[in-house]
């Protein structure tokens, strides 16, 4: 890959060990570190850039402040037959997640349909790349986290609701798997973010300020609220998320989790829920092929000129990057190394 | 209630004593009929017409051509420990999800979660009323089915998805319970079905002709496409109900039901797939307090002007009627009174 004007050019574990080396540097347990820089490098490389290095920032800032605890041992429950809980002891949600993911991965293979929880944690990472793991165990999947609460509900004028994304994988043998993952608002927080650092106005519909007025500015967005996608609909799915990811696993709503802040530019506490179900024992006993429907299915999206599947962006970009690297912008790699360093 | 000019007013009991005459005079056994007269009453005090009586048509439709068998036995079958299947033995769905729902609510009350899929049946109810006995249950629930196969995919120009509903419900003590149950398309099919009825036009950006060109149009919408909600997002969504609650379940995409269609009017063949969780178990162990953190949830929207929950419209019209009955047009009470007669 030649290097864009003003951009350092990096392999993908190149990015990965760029991450470690700032997280460790900032004391951060290596089993808590390992993770997150591994959900940080997939993520650049899927060209998902609003999870990627730069949410180096906020890691670090939350570790500064001492709000997340550096040296965390998440602790795995079996709660019942089909119900797993990690305990993330006040660390970050990507140790939590690997503390549980192959508990929640054998109960769904032998139950049909498992959840895990994962708790007293704080989430900042892709929630795609909590399903690859359990989608490459062959089992549908669904990844549900409360995010910073900034989102009004329908027909309201200040924020109710965190960005409270969904995300939903598909196995596929042979092949990259179906996988989403959006916000439920509107847009995500990060791209507000991204596009406040790059000087760009918004596109109308995504917020409101803080009168409940529509706006077009970033700064002025994230001062008052986004709006949800799809009208009432995507409002729903977010109250909906609000109420599973957080009251149903025990944790808190966004609007609890904000009033917790300490303005160090951290993720919120808050954990995430994970369902698997298996079609293998899902479809046990019938004649019909789980997996051949399926394709027959996408198959018939593509013949649609115009038609992408929601993962094609995301593995294109994967392929890319793994052959040709990924390119950091200057700018952010300088803020970046500066927090390496001893304050 | 005064009936308005061209309805008459029938009491919720009357409308379903109505539906339950209807269905029994057309041969359908009083097991098959008893949970669709009740559904179809519910709707209509709901207010939810597209689900309401005018239904009876393509029940009727799809039994004298022979389709739907009217004396069908669902078998209920424990599948793995969270997971029970359904055999609705090629009848409706209701008597299926009669047969089930009780063992559901028992394996989610015990292994924190539990699926019950639906097969081998015909859909043709509200997902929502499928909902209401799991969450009086005090249990979180989805349901998920496969749609009539009429709405494209994001960026396409022909049908390929079913407007694949999704409904969630979430228990709230001493009060109706938080749900809702929308099309994953921009509008319901029975929406458009009614307008079409009616003579109105559709609004902008619900439907596309046969041509792939957008229309107001309601019969060139039912020959076309409908649109997904929600743009790429809500498109995605639909995509993982036809896999969920299609091939998951070993039921056909919408796609595959409409290729066997006989054009009777009634329901395509397929199934449902329920999702059942437990927050007793889901926050057992923890200090948390699941209800009482939902409910101030709630109580935070309902702090803001303009905002309701995605079932008070519902809730309230259901308060109506069961206080003053419902007005259902006469055209339709001829219509359907004819389907009572031999033919």
């Amino acid at each position: 890959m030649t290097a864009a004007p003003g951009t350092t050019v990096m392999s993908v574990a190149e990015a990965e060990a760029f991450a470690m080396r700032i997280l460790r540097a900032n004391g951060l347990a290596e089993h808590q570190a390992g993770p997150i820089a591994r959900a940080m490098a997939a993520a650049e490389a899927s060209d998902c850039r609003s999870h990627g290095l730069y949410r180096l920032i906020g890691y670090v800032g939350s570790l500064r402040s001492g709000r997340v605890s550096a040296a965390a041992q998440p602790r795995l429950e079996r709660v019942a037959g089909s119900f797993l809980r990690v305990d993330g002891d006040n660390g970050f949600a990507p140790a939590a997640h690997a503390a549980g993911v192959a508990a929640l991965i054998d109960a769904a293979q032998h139950n049909g349909i498992a959840a895990l929880a994962l708790t007293n944690c704080y989430h900042y990472s892709a929630l795609w790349h909590d399903l690859d793991p359990i989608v490459d165990a062959g089992l549908a999947c669904w990844a549900f986290t409360v995010g910073q609460c900034i989102v009004a509900p329908h027909g309201g004028n200040r924020r109710l609701m965190g960005t409270n994304p969904i995300a939903f994988g598909w196995p596929r043998a042979g092949q990259r798997p179906f996988v989403f993952d959006f916000a439920t608002s509107a847009v995500a927080r990060g791209e507000i973010e991204l596009m406040g650092r790059a000087g760009k106005a918004l596109p109308p519909g995504w917020a409101i300020d803080a009168a409940g007025e529509p706006t077009l500015d970033a700064a002025q967005a994230l001062a008052g609220a986004l709006l949800p996608f799809g009208g009432h609909k995507g409002a729903a799915l977010s109250m909906m998320v609000e109420l599973i990811a957080g009251p149903l696993i025990g944790e808190p709503t966004s609007r609890a989790a904000a009033a917790l802040d300490n303005g160090d530019g951290g993720p919120p506490l808050g954990g995430e829920l994970l369902i698997a179900m298996s079609p293998e024992v899902f479809t046990s006993g019938l004649a019909s092929d789980w997996h051949q429907q399926a394709e027959a299915f996408f198959a018939q999206a593509r013949e649609q000129p115009g038609v992408r599947l929601p993962s094609d962006r995301r593995h294109d970009a994967r392929r890319r990057s793994e052959e040709s690297g990924v390119g950091v912008p200057d700018m952010l790699l300088q803020e970046l190394a500066g927090l390496s360093l001893c304050t």
